[in-house]
C-alpha cells in the first residue's frame, strides 16, 4: 500500500537488501504524445504487482531519465515485464518516447543513506 | 578515456555483465553551495580510478536527482570510496549538499537497450 506520505516522497522506502533493481534510463523524444499518461498508469499498475518494493525516479531538463525500480526476486520482474499492459507500453515507448534507452537488471547487496529530518 | 561524444551523451558504454553499479538518489538543499564545481570534479576524478566503467545521472526541477555509476568490481568501487578528495566531497554532501540521499551497490546480471539512431 502507498501512503500518502510515501506517494510524496520521491525516495523508496526499501527492506534490507538483497533485492533487484531494474535500471532504466532513457533519452524522451519531444513532445508528450500520450507519455505522462501512460508513465503515471505503469507506476500505478506496477504497484500492485507482487514484488514491487518501490521506484525512484527522475528527468531532467533535457528529456533524460533514469528510473529504477525495486522488486523482491528475478521472477517478479519477469511477471512484470510479461504483463501485456506493461508490454503495450514498452511497444509504445521503444517507437514513439524514447530516442535512446537502456536497462539494467542488476541485485543489490548493500545499501545505507542519509535521511536528515528523521524527527 | 572520455572521447568528445561520450561526454556528450548521457549514456554510459559499458561492456557485457556482470559488472557493479553504485546508485545513488538524493534530494539537494536550496542553492548551489560549490555544489556544482565539487560535482564536476568528482566525475573528473572518478574517470581516472581503476575499474571506472561509466556514468549516467540526472535531476530534477525539484532537486531530486539520480547518478548511478559503473564499476568492475566492488574491490574498485571500495577504492574510489576511500579515495581523499572523494571523502571530503561526501562529507560536503552529508553535511550540505543533501537533504537526504540513499546508495544502493548492486551487481548488474542482465542489461540491453534501444539506441534509435545508430547510423
Amino acid at each position: 500500500m502507498v501512503t500518502k506520505n510515501q506517494a510524496m516522497s520521491p525516495f523508496a522506502k526499501l527492506p534490507a537488501p538483497p533485492y533487484y533493481a531494474v535500471i532504466f534510463s532513457a533519452q524522451r523524444t519531444e513532445g508528450d504524445h500520450g507519455y505522462d499518461d501512460t508513465a503515471q498508469r505503469m507506476v500505478e499498475l506496477a504497484i500492485t504487482m507482487p514484488g514491487f518494493l518501490g521506484v525512484e525516479s527522475t528527468r531532467d531538463a533535457n528529456g533524460f531519465g533514469i528510473t529504477v525500480s525495486y522488486w523482491q526476486s528475478e521472477a517478479d520482474i519477469a511477471h512484470w515485464k510479461a504483463d501485456m499492459d506493461h508490454r503495450a507500453a514498452r511497444e509504445q515507448g521503444r517507437s514513439r518516447w524514447y530516442q535512446h534507452y537502456e536497462l539494467r537488471v542488476a541485485k543489490v547487496e548493500r545499501a545505507y543513506g542519509k535521511p536528515v529530518n528523521t524527527a
